[in-house]
C-alpha cells in the first residue's frame, strides 16, 4: 500500500485508540511528510480539528508556495471544511482513502481544478463503518447532524 | 452599533494588541454569546485558528440543532475555510463587518442558503485596510496568497 496513505490511517488508529474518532491525515511535500494528524473531537473537545485540520495545524506555518506543491492524505473523504481549507491554501492533490461512509466536498474541489484520487481503501472503509454504528451520536456530532 | 458586531470588533483588537491579525468573531444563539474569538496564527502560530474558527472552537462541542438557531458575527468576509465550516455545521446566518479589504466566499455561502448581512461598518473597514498595509507579508500568509 501507498505509504502515506498507510501513515493516515496509522494516525486514523491512534485516534481511536484514544477513544475518539478514527479519521487521519497527513500532508506531504516533495515526498516527505510534514504534518500529521487525526480527529480531536473528543480527545481536545474540538470543533475545529478533523483529521486533515489537525495535520494542517500540525504542520505549521507555511507560505503559499509550499502548500501549492502539496499533496493531502485523509482516510475519508473531506468535509465542507476541510475543504474549504484545501481550497483556502491552494493545496492542488488530494487523495482520499474513501468515500463509502461519506461523501464530502469532492465536486466542489473538483470545480476549484483540485486533483482528487479515490482509493476506496478496504480497511479505510470498514475502520469508519464499525466506527459510524458503534458511536453514531459522535459521528453525527462531527458532521453537524 | 450593533452589540454583537461590536464584540466581534472588541476580539479583533485584542487580537491586534497582542500582536496578531486584527479579525475577530462571536457566535450568538437566542441572544446570546456563546462563544468568542480572533485570528490565532501569530499568538499560537495556528493555521486553521481564524476569527471565525476560533469563536467555534472557544464555544466547545454543540449539537446540530443548536448551530441551526446561531448567527455568527465576523468583522470580515468569511474565507473559504471558515466559510466551509459554516456549512459543515449548517449556521443559517453570517453578519459580516465588511468585505471591502477581502471578499470571502460569500456567493457559495448564500448558494448553500446561509442568509448573509454585510455591514461595511467603517471600523471594520479601517482595521484591516490599516493592518494590510504594515504587514502585507502575513496578511498575504493569513489567505494563502
Amino acid at each position: 500500500m501507498d505509504k502515506f496513505l498507510a501513515a493516515a490511517i496509522d494516525e486514523a488508529k491512534k485516534g481511536l485508540d484514544e477513544g475518539g474518532i478514527p479519521i487521519g491525515s497527513v500532508l506531504v511535500h516533495k515526498g516527505e511528510i510534514i504534518g500529521r494528524g487525526h480527529n480531536q473531537r473528543v480527545q481536545k473537545g474540538s470543533t475545529v480539528l478533523h483529521g486533515e485540520m489537525d495535520a494542517l495545524e500540525n504542520a505549521g506555518r507555511l507560505s503559499a508556495s509550499v502548500y501549492k506543491e502539496c499533496t493531502l492524505y485523509t482516510t475519508l473523504s473531506p468535509c465542507p471544511m476541510c475543504s474549504g481549507t484545501i481550497m483556502l491554501y491552494g493545496i492542488p492533490n488530494v487523495v482520499i482513502g474513501e468515500n463509502k461512509n461519506f461523501m464530502g466536498s469532492e465536486a466542489l474541489l473538483r470545480e476549484h481544478g483540485v486533483n482528487l484520487e479515490v482509493r476506496q481503501d478496504a480497511e479505510c472503509i470498514s475502520m469508519m463503518d464499525e466506527f459510524i454504528k458503534s458511536r453514531p451520536d459522535l459521528w453525527n456530532e462531527d458532521i453537524g447532524e
